[in-house]
């Protein structure tokens, strides 16, 4: 078999066989197929698509290209959650204790946060001595006696995807539906859950703007999901704006506590219930959603799932007292309004832009090894669809310093756009595809 | 500028800038632009083509990358010829000597063979002694004093095209029109001449195998040479069977030298004079094809063609006795026939596999480091359309190993097609593209 060979054939339109996909990813993640020949054959790829039975093969050789990790030591059905990321996305921290306190095992493997999106390992890094460095034996342990745990990403899961993905990204090869479904199902499939519940996030804050992309895109990784023997569903969700108010992570960490305590935003609450819902249903524990959101509903009322977010917390170091006391969490020392430069209702609000906001105060990174604040970000005031005065805040930002704060005000007045007529809402919730 | 927007730019179909071109080209022939990138943006520029403006931005960049040869020292119009390649194809051997003899300085730079391609190099070194290891002083002086100096390609001749080609073969990007022409172009424009006639082959031997692409191909280069500012011809003649009935080095010298002694095989006699004239014409030295031939042909008739062909020898430390008794050439030891195996037309002659009859009989490289064996080939008896009797031979293998010749024989019967009606003749010239 020659690299050359399966170039020209995916270039003049051919389907690669399961033997030519698993020899190039395996060659390549091995260094004895170079880069260039790789990144022509994903040019090609772009141009030619593949199909449902290519997509797979490639999904399964990037997983399998490294650890697959065995959960079987672990009781119950294990059923992961994905999010295609967006800004204010905290869904992770109130979703594992709620369905943990259902008694879904949460068996989770999570990243840091990089450019405007943040990271559901740095949020939880907010409770003082909180670490994700589990060993695999601790992993298990803790999943198996309160129900969660949640560890750093290894370096083997799926590395053949890892190499292929840096690769893309320098050579305008990313955007292409197949390519980013088997990139994030390779990792879902090589960290052994049952089955998975994908949140793909749609709007100006997402990867995916278009919501016919993101449903392009979520009916892809279901497939590839079944295919692979794993329950899967997507949830088609909106991230036109951020999700609750809060972004920055100490600040997300309180939203999500809040939430847990019943005194969590709308939308918020909504997304995880939705989400939630389908995850017991995955798991067997209710027979449709309106069962699933009552018990879910019944843990966040009897306080079982906030008292689960302390047993995790404590169990991975951190200390269980912020969760009951979030004052305790992490605190910039300025807050700072953002008055409305006139009244008017709240049309847009840029999503990226609100990411890059609370980058600029300190709360993100700029690249892989810079450090974060995370006591900074910004609570936001109105929403898409209210009416502000002149004057009244649009939103606080949560700085350390003075100078950040007046950029970030700048940023986010050109991100929040007024109008003198209320606009259209949109549904939070777009699709539910299985 | 970031070599990353240029794939996408080009990606997403737009036209890339004549700064844009420069940048990567020459970026990467410096080694500052990744093999990686750059086998993107080519697999990007199969799928979206190139514009005229594009290819010869492209052509000129890869021109300009090494030396620009400058020929102002050589007086009258310097005409060069330049055959996309085929099996056979000695043009060059004959076709110097004779527009020399008419005038036109011929300043040419020749590569080696490759493959089941023969080159102009390798056939002149059937003369004894035959260097073209020429200096850039001697290559000058040799045209103005006899007209005719041929040497290697220089390894700084357009060297981002070297690299840009090595990279594209690897990588399935060689078949788009426009590199293809681009890459061809770069060189003879670099090469210094006035005026360029080009021969594109087309059928089984050549590159191109449709007419329809060889036209294509012929008319971009002309548009490239024109946007260059060089008078530039294109000629497509017929490539579905061996020029003349010489194949193999010193057999194919000894068919030129035939040919400048007017006992030549009329399709090669006919493709000389057709190029010699489109030559004459754009150095000047004829007003019309007719004038044109009729130069050449006395050319021949009184000798002077076949004694240019010995001055050249000679003047690059060659014997020129050679030239007037070609028994002096390199002669193997063993001349196997092909027999037909039935009564029957012969009705079509793979071109490609008689390419590799003479590269397994030991007279072609198969890599670039192999040593060639100058005197074995293989002469035709019978041609498309002529008729064979059974044990008639349909070829002469000239060999100096029997178990070569055996395996030869085979692959000839394979590459000779016979049956029981006349074939249709195709002509020898297609088109003429000015």
């Amino acid at each position: 078999m020659r690299m050359y060979d399966i170039i020209m054939k995916k270039r003049n339109g051919g389907e690669l066989s399961e033997q030519e996909i698993r020899f190039f990813t395996e060659g390549y993640t091995r260094g004895e197929i170079p880069d260039y020949q790789v990144s022509a054959l994903m040019m090609a790829v772009y141009f030619q698509k593949m199909t449902e039975q290519e997509t797979l093969a490639l999904t399964m050789a990037m997983a399998e290209s490294g650890d697959m990790l065995d959960l079987s030591e672990i009781q119950g059905v294990k059923v992961d959650k994905h999010s295609t990321g967006g800004v204010g996305d905290k869904t992770s921290l109130a979703l594992a204790p709620m369905v943990a306190a259902c008694g879904i095992p949460v068996a989770k493997m999570s990243g840091r946060g990089l450019g405007h999106t943040g990271g559901t390992i740095d949020k939880l890094e907010s409770f003082s001595g909180f670490s994700t460095a589990l060993t695999r034996e601790e992993f298990i342990r803790n999943v198996n006696r309160i129900g969660i745990a949640i560890m750093g990403q290894t370096a083997d899961l799926a590395p053949a995807d890892k190499k292929l993905y840096a690769l893309r990204d320098v050579t305008a090869t990313v955007d292409n539906l197949s390519l980013i479904a088997s990139s994030i199902m390779s990792k879902k499939l090589a960290a052994g859950a049952d089955a998975i519940v994908l949140d793909v996030k749609t709007g100006s804050g997402a990867f995916m703007k278009k919501e016919e992309d993101a449903r392009k895109l979520a009916e892809e990784m279901v497939k590839i999901g079944k295919n692979a023997g794993r329950k899967t569903i997507a949830v088609i969700s909106d991230m036109d704006q951020p999700l609750g108010y809060a972004v920055g992570n100490a600040l997300e960490v309180k939203e999500a506590i809040d939430t847990l305590q019943g005194k969590g935003p709308e939308d918020f609450v909504e997304l995880c219930l939705t989400l939630g819902s389908r995850m017991l249903m995955a798991g067997g524990k209710a027979g449709d959603s309106s069962a699933a959101r009552k018990l879910l509903e019944n843990a966040i009322a009897d306080g079982s799932a906030c008292r689960k977010l302390a047993e995790f917390v404590e169990a991975q170091g951190g200390d269980p007292q912020m969760v009951f006391r979030p004052e305790l969490l992490p605190k910039a020392r300025i807050l700072h309004p953002v008055p409305a430069p006139m009244d008017g209702y709240v049309s847009r609000i840029v999503c990226d832009e609100v990411g890059i906001c609370s980058l600029l105060l300190g709360g993100g990174r700029e690249t892989k090894e810079s450090s974060i604040d995370l006591s900074v970000g910004l609570t936001l005031c109105r929403k898409v669809g209210d009416f502000v005065r002149k004057g009244e805040p649009l939103a606080i930002l949560h700085a350390n310093d003075a100078e950040k704060a007046g950029e970030a005000e700048r940023r986010y007045l050109g991100a929040c756009i007024l109008s003198d007529t209320p606009p259209a809402r949109a549904s939070l919730i777009r699709a539910i595809i299985e």
